[in-house]
């Protein structure tokens, strides 16, 4: 066989590929030397290629031994391409409207053949860019967080099936160690990859890196990130790996998946989404002040969470008679109590989301990965005020949290920057 | 070969065995013939075997598929001897002095051969329940749970070989389930296994079960319990698994050992002391009303903890620069920082020690496996008498542990129950 053992394909081997695979040649259907094949890979790790055949289309992703956007002086496992296609599976599962299908994985190829998320569907990212309003936005997201996290949470699960999935993602290790660098390392010391808006937040970036306090919030929240295999988190769930259209959201590119804290999940979201938001008035030209758009933002930013909330609570609600060993039914076996638990269940992961997400904005601001919203921005001391209102919230939130007490009180911090 | 597939043994066909283990026969030397066996296992799951040869001397520890004091009615993996040897070694490593050397493991047998910790080796809550003082106890227990904590906490080791040993502990699943049951939910609710000094704690038992303020905080703590992997725990470090003298403290049956909070061990040490404590007035008689005792009981646990706590902060302080990757050099960087983080790593440390320990306390008094400090007062309204001041300590310190900052704080809280 032609792919008995790993190797790097491109557009022309990669038609030697699906002819050799009956599960992708029948999906394209016709004659398969007529396909149309795009690479198209805009992230940051790996290879996408779109398929177009005759009578259907797939998107394959590949997976290199390094990371591509640094090069093969990185090396990072092409391992990891099996773990985004255990949990593009496992998600799919919970939430087959969010999640793209997998039609096959090739753990030698490292590949992952899946939907092709056909246009007008974008990266979120770029429609957040665009001043684009995705109206059922919040409620889709809601919905692929709510269930994902649930159903792979010990609320819904046995310790036994829980500690058998943790045991298989901690084979995701080197992924979860790139994480542990960027998001909650390299920001806060000299590191030849951070970089910033200079000379602007040379000053900023500096005070990151002596901010004691900064220093300690950190690492408890690595330390939870490290220790703590609450669900089966995506891992890298900003909004890049969202792809969009006015009705649909589909959630890509687990490759980071593990079992970790939730609030990690919620918190890239929702620090990314406030990352667009500081980023608008950089984007702000003539008429269009980008002012409403602004407020759609924090209207989605707050529905996510209360929407969250609510189905997450339903899903609990639901299954509180089930095989989930976290509540037996037996001790939380009256209402009064089951609202007490849930209260504080939320009020904790609201300060875990809110952590999480604001060590995922410093770290766009002052680390090694930017984001398109603030990159974007050509002018460098118009960029560089955005950035200071985004760092100066999420310094302070990170240290703060504990005292918010809803979603509403943080997007009253949030426009309260100035 | 006899022994190619699992049997359990007896004083009999032990000595086939010994025999046929060329590491056990030349520990023993001489006569083969001549050995004396005794089954001592006065613990509640496994057998345990004294051989004594010409020249030296031996202990097995063999595990059954069930549970021995209940029975083959209920089945537990024989695996946990794996795991037992596993953290045996690995303990052992960290803190040799106070943890007995593995001779021998034979996976398929469930099998460990250890060293003898010969008279006058007593089990230490035999000590406690006598009254006999062991000077150096605080000592070397901190010892161990320093070292051994210490040593396999991420403070340490890399994320790589963090979640490789995660993952291994993974599989000692079953145990970690039997926990979750006798400790964290059978107290909780009604459970056939449930027992109390009856009637005199009946209005007690119903109370815990009723107590909506202790099921959210026990709550959190299972959830800790299941999720957290921070160190290479014991898990079920109380004063029936350690044995002492004088001047020497031994640790022995690790066969809970998992990847959880270091709370659970250091709780249920210092849980199990003050259980100890509240039991000597049922074990007063005349002249000897304990008096003493009890003082030395509290001194002890003070000292466990400060004695822990400086040892821990002496290894973190000697390794900062090492590999060890939760707290990295470049960020942690000066010594009012590192201050700051310990002062916040050991408040978060007290809070779950207090809150575990007090759990397993309440365990002790409604739930299956009760203390013989407790049960070897035979007048039953005076151990009553005993468990409900232990009872109201462990479910105030429970609901209140986040208001303690010093142990020197519980200690006066248990001094002052009435
Ligand atoms: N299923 C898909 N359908 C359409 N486009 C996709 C699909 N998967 C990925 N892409 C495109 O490829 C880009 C990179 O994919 P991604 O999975 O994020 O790779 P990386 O891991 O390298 O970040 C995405 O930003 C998107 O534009
Ligand atoms: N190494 C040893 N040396 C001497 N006695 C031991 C040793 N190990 C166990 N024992 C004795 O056997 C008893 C049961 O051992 P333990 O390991 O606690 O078994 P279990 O897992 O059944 O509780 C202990 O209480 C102690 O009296
Ligand atoms: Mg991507
Ligand atoms: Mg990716
Ligand atoms: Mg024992
Ligand atoms: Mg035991
Ligand atoms: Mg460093």
């Amino acid at each position: 066989m032609a792919f008995s053992e790993f190797r790097p394909l491109d557009e022309k081997t990669l038609v030697d590929y699906v002819k050799a695979v009956p599960a992708l040649s029948s999906k394209l259907g016709g004659n398969l030397d007529d396909l149309t094949i795009k690479e198209v890979g805009d992230g940051n790790l790996n290879f996408v290629y779109i398929v177009i055949g005759s009578s259907g289309s797939l998107v394959i992703k590949q997976a290199l031994p390094y990371i591509r956007c640094i090069g093969e002086s990185w090396p990072m496992t092409k391992e990891r391409a099996y773990f985004e296609a255990v949990t593009l599976k496992e998600h799919g599962r919970w939430c087959p409207n969010n999640v793209p299908e997998v039609f096959h994985f090739d753990r030698t190829m490292s590949l992952i053949a899946m939907r092709y998320l056909e246009p007008p569907h974008i990266i979120l990212r770029k429609g957040l860019i665009a001043g684009v309003e995705y109206p059922l936005l919040a409620e889709h997201i809601s919905d692929y967080m709510a269930n994902t996290l649930f159903y792979t949470s010990l609320i819904y699960r046995s310790t036994t099936e829980h500690k058998k999935a943790v045991a298989e993602f901690c084979g995701n290790v080197e992924l979860c160690r790139l994480t542990e660098q960027v998001v909650f390392s390299d920001p806060y010391k000299v590191s030849e990859y951070n970089h910033w808006t200079s000379p602007y937040l040379d000053e900023d970036a500096e005070a990151v890196r002596n901010d004691d306090g900064l220093k300690v919030e950190i690492a408890e929240l690595k330390s939870k990130f490290c220790e703590r295999s609450q669900a089966l988190i995506h891992g890298d769930l900003h909004t890049g790996s969202v792809m969009v259209t006015h009705d649909s959201t589909q959630v890509i590119d687990p490759e980071f998946a593990f079992y970790g804290p939730m609030g990690f999940d919620i918190g890239a979201f929702l620090g990314n989404l406030i990352l667009a938001y500081f980023a608008q008035d950089g984007h702000a030209v003539g008429e269009n002040d980008r002012k409403n758009y602004k407020e759609w933002i924090l209207k989605t930013i707050e529905d996510t969470w209360n929407l969250f909330r609510k189905k997450f609570t339903a899903l609990w609600d639901k299954h509180k008679d089930g095989s989930g060993e976290a509540y037996l039914p037996a001790i939380y076996n009256n209402p009064e109590l089951q609202l007490l638990v849930q209260k504080k269940y939320f009020e904790d992961l609201l300060h875990d989301t809110v952590g999480f997400g604001s060590a995922k904005m410093i770290r766009r601001i002052v680390g090694v990965a930017h984001v398109e919203d603030l990159e974007s921005i050509a002018d460098p001391s118009k960029r560089a005020t955005c950035e200071k209102r985004a760092l100066y919230l999420a310094k302070m939130l990170l240290k703060e949290r504990r005292k918010f007490h809803d979603i509403s009180e943080i997007v009253s911090a949030v426009r309260n920057v100035q």
